[in-house]
């Protein structure tokens, strides 16, 4: 999947919001203020408190940097962003400032060639990853500016400011919680260990919700909870807000040596750490913040968080209940598209938007068992609007389903067993040919990719240009990366691997068995339609060789891909095989799961071309 | 194509030379003395003068860093070179220093760890990278260890070290040279202009060669020359061997406000630059030699040669130059095959070995017009010594060719009119099914590859995977790059695109129009054989649609891809189709270059299956 725009007239606030802001800044000497996208663990959802970009600016996208000067104020984004932001800036001084490719520190750059020197520029470290707070404060001293990290100017201005929440921590047990607390802590430390550190400092959510089998609802869509945790070689000190771990869980946690403390209290366990200890933590995963608050005398061992690695690398036993959970998704999918479809086809209907997809699929969903909530905001698009990778439709602005077209359709859930992401397109009316061209190429990257087998540890964006290559060879390209990692009932974004040519192939990027990605090739004509078709995929170990282990695709998602929309003159045996294969597994998977009109959908659907 | 291995027995001059060099060490106070492959030029091809490492090593591989300490001796290098290093290396006391994969700084990683604080250790800077350099001197700083860049040890311990070549320059002239030097230089003067430079110096002696228009023999293989060059805004200086430029044509180049001035000066020139000059210099294509020599007063600004970018992207006069090149070449290799393969099958012949082939392939090129020299060290390896990558026969240590197998010749040639590499697998008897499934995968690499259209700007690494997918598909790898780029009439390895999974995508790497790359997947089973089918393809712009310019490869190379090898079965009709169609062109552009026996073998060789 890809995530939000929403139409609320934001424009006359912005403007007194910017000039508060700006007092602030006079009133501290500051001559340039930067708010990333970001909260103290560097999350990619974040809870309402930490949406101060958002709230200054007006711009809702997931991804942008907002900085504000006496006389300027911009947020700098890419791509993806351009048309929403351009869309939700119009009207106020900001400017939108456009990152191209993969130059995601544009904004330094331009504060180095903007700000005085002598100037002060500031940022809170508390909401800054210690990478990019690097790079910042080298750029800065070169050209003389200083750099304040201490100051949380939002604090001062924002008055309705959303408070932490306060849902409460939950744990996640056998039999989808594979291995015990106890064991995860082991291996971690025996990871420390190789490292030699006798402490290891975690910030982000997955990572913390990962070691100690718990989950949360901090945030939308990601079943994590704000904390930081802190683990020694005997013990663990788990930040967390006093109320959200109910007694006998924390009764539990203590058993396995995990200790409570307040959430706002991890700065001062770092900082009280003994002289001469040696702490591991990851450059990329932690804040500038945290990592001033490490007390001088300590060894920092900067390396990737071991749980990162770990979690990634799904167990047999966690397949298994993956593999279910995709069972009960395509099962609720079959019941949402048996809905659907003869609606589409009714002319007689009442007017039907992208809005009520999202609730008609969520609603689909929330009748299998263990599901927890959507994975990520539902992307419903019809024609131009699905054209919009991040598109996200929302009530009052989303399009009707009106005449012939396309209809893509990217969502997931959450379920206890695991995390499911999936896109399908079906055609409403009948579709063109160049429709069906598109369509066909698309698949065609989809089928190549899946079907392709490689060395265990190939670095994940090597594979991303097999994928690609049946589109490029009609001179079409997508503008984003083919796939990204799958938490196990985490978050549906998750590293190390990342299919994108966007990402660099460094060794943590490495394919190994277990790991879950997505493969979602797509092709978006602006104004016209957008098509992507999206699958998760497991990695598997297919042939052990004298050249060594080789992984292959177990396709894990089971969904019918509409085959009215295909022009199979295009198609190669190998591909149409590979489709009736995937057709017949969906059918056998699916039946047991589904009745009545879901199941004569899922007959219909799966029929072999 | 990939280099050297030679057969005198070394070994009892290596212990003299290390006690030699130890002596001197000693005199000096030296912990560690290293002594990498290479050369004030940073060259592939090494003047006997600079290859130190292989004279006090006795190991030949093109590639290899050596290091000595009072109680050690070893030398670092690839897995291309292991095998022969080991044997290389058997009876002396060095070590053989294994580096996996891609961390080419092992070595400074052990100085690091064996060289105690307050030693010294020592290497020459006039023939170090810049790069190097600076992670060399970082790691041994952290460590309290001393680095010396003045002592060149070799000069002391070395009495009978060659001379520098004294071979002539001569012009590259029209109609091969098809941009003027007055045209070049201007070219290369807008591009200082762009970084803000007045100067801007080079030492690459490819980069040199292509900026004047000069050529030259003083290395084995490429046809450049011993130089430095320094580019004013209004003149430029070359630094170059006395007597090595003709009289006439150091009058054309004062023409072109080209001076000359003595090879050894260069490094006084950098010292010489004026105060607030500002100097263009690449990073990567200087020694730390000559970054020290550099005025302190002068402002250095590091990006890639403009001569590099430059000299990548062929012009449409070059592509025609070239193709007129590959049809003299592949008629040659017509010829050479129509002699070697009724030999084979000859019973009654006499010994036929690989050196002979060597001998042979060079001869019926040599035939051919504007042929200069091979442009690398054919490789001829016979079954298992096909499988060894970088094998090169010698002369009393080749195999004798006998009985059935498989016969792999990578061989090629500089022409006035362009650079070809080529390599071909032919049957010797009757080759078996095992042999067949790889050689058909092997060749299905290629043609993935060769039929693939991408973005332009597309980082040629992230193109590798597709060569490799059909060959992974059956659990098969091989452990090089997929291709390289090729001069035009200069080095058979130019960069700045590789396709390959080893080299970090950076930007320098964006496919662009007009450039030459290999395309030489391969499969090597040790001690049975070596398959490896490697094209010359050019960059064509093939298409501008709304998602930008798309490139495509011409295949430049022209020689029939033995059928004989082929097991039908595994090629689809797409690829079946791709075949005869090359095969129906290399006919067509061949048959006019080609009589007699060489003909008939072409239209044997190119026939439809």
């Amino acid at each position: 999947m890809h995530s939000s725009m929403s139409t609320n007239d934001t424009r006359p606030a912005v403007a007194t919001r910017l000039a508060d802001l700006r007092a602030a800044m006079a009133r501290h000497g500051i001559a340039a203020y930067i708010v990333p996208s970001s909260d103290p663990h560097l999350s990619e959802y974040l809870p309402g408190h930490w949406k101060g970009r958002e709230w200054l600016s007006g711009f809702t996208g997931s991804v942008g940097t907002f900085i504000a000067t006496a006389d300027f104020a911009g947020v700098w984004t890419d791509g993806r962003y351009w048309t929403q932001a351009e869309t939700e800036l119009a009207g106020t001084e900001l400017q939108l400032m456009k990152i191209p490719g993969a130059a995601s520190q544009l904004h330094v750059d331009w504060l180095a060639a903007n700000v005085a020197a002598g100037g002060t520029v500031a940022v809170d470290a508390r909401v800054l990853g210690l990478a990019g707070a690097r790079l910042l404060g080298d750029a800065l001293r070169a050209k003389g500016v200083h750099l304040r990290t201490d100051l949380d100017l939002l604090d001062e201005v924002w008055n309705e400011r959303p408070a932490l929440p306060a849902d409460p921590v939950f744990e996640h047990l056998p039999p989808y919680a594979t291995v015990s607390r106890a064991d995860k802590l082991a291996a971690t430390r025996a990871a420390m260990e190789a490292h030699g550190a006798g402490y290891h400092f975690i910030s982000t959510l997955d990572d913390i919700a990962y070691l100690f089998n718990l989950r949360g609802a901090d945030v939308s869509f990601n079943p994590v909870f704000l904390a930081h945790a802190l683990i020694g070689r005997a013990d663990a000190t788990l930040f967390v807000g006093e109320d959200k771990v109910p007694h006998e869980l924390r009764a539990r946690l203590e058993a396995d040596g995990v200790h409570l403390a307040p959430y706002a209290n991890a700065a001062r366990a770092l900082q009280a750490l003994p002289d001469g200890a040696t702490l591991l933590l990851d450059p990329r995963r932690v804040t500038a913040g945290m990592r001033e608050a490490v007390a001088e005398g300590v060894n920092v061992v900067e390396a990737i968080n071991p749980t990162t690695f770990a979690k990634s690398r799904k167990l047999p036993e966690e397949a298994v209940n993956v593999r279910a959970a995709m069972e009960q998704d395509g099962a609720a999918l079959c019941e949402f598209f048996s809905w659907l479809e003869p609606l589409l086809q009714d002319a007689g209907r009442a007017p039907l938007n992208e809005v009520d997809i999202d609730t008609h699929i969520t609603a689909a969903r929330a009748r299998r068992p263990n599901f927890i909530s959507p994975s990520f905001s539902t992307i419903a698009g019809f024609n131009s609007n699905g054209a919009i990778m991040h598109y996200r439709a929302a009530p009052g602005s989303c399009a009707v389903i009106e005449g012939d077209g396309l209809l893509l359709i990217d969502s997931g859930g959450q379920y206890l067993g695991g995390t499911t992401d999936i896109t399908r397109v079906i055609p409403v009316g009948t579709p063109s040919d160049s429709q069906k061209h598109d369509y066909t190429l698309v698949l065609k990257g989809l089928i190549n990719l899946s079907s392709t087998r490689f060395p265990r540890g190939t670095r994940a964006p090597m594979l991303d240009a097999i994928a690609r290559a049946p589109i490029w060879a009609a001179g079409i390209d997508y503008g984003h990366g083919t796939g990204h990692g799958v938490g196990y009932f985490l978050n549906v974004h998750e590293g190390p691997q990342t299919i994108s040519p966007a990402v660099p192939p460094d060794p943590h990027t490495a394919m190994e068995p277990g790991m879950i990605t997505s493969i979602e090739p797509g092709i978006y004509r602006p104004g016209r339609w957008g098509i992507r078709i999206e699958n998760l995929v497991l990695n598997q170990l297919v042939a052990s060789t004298e050249f060594g282990e080789y992984l292959g695709f177990e396709t894990l998602t089971l969904c019918p891909i509409d085959t009215r929309c295909l022009d199979r003159a295009l198609l190669r045996a190998d591909e149409v095989a590979w489709l009736n294969d995937y057709h017949a597994t969906v059918r056998a998977r699916l039946a047991p799961h589904v009745s009545g009109a879901a199941r004569d959908w899922l007959m219909l659907r799966t029929e072999a071309i």
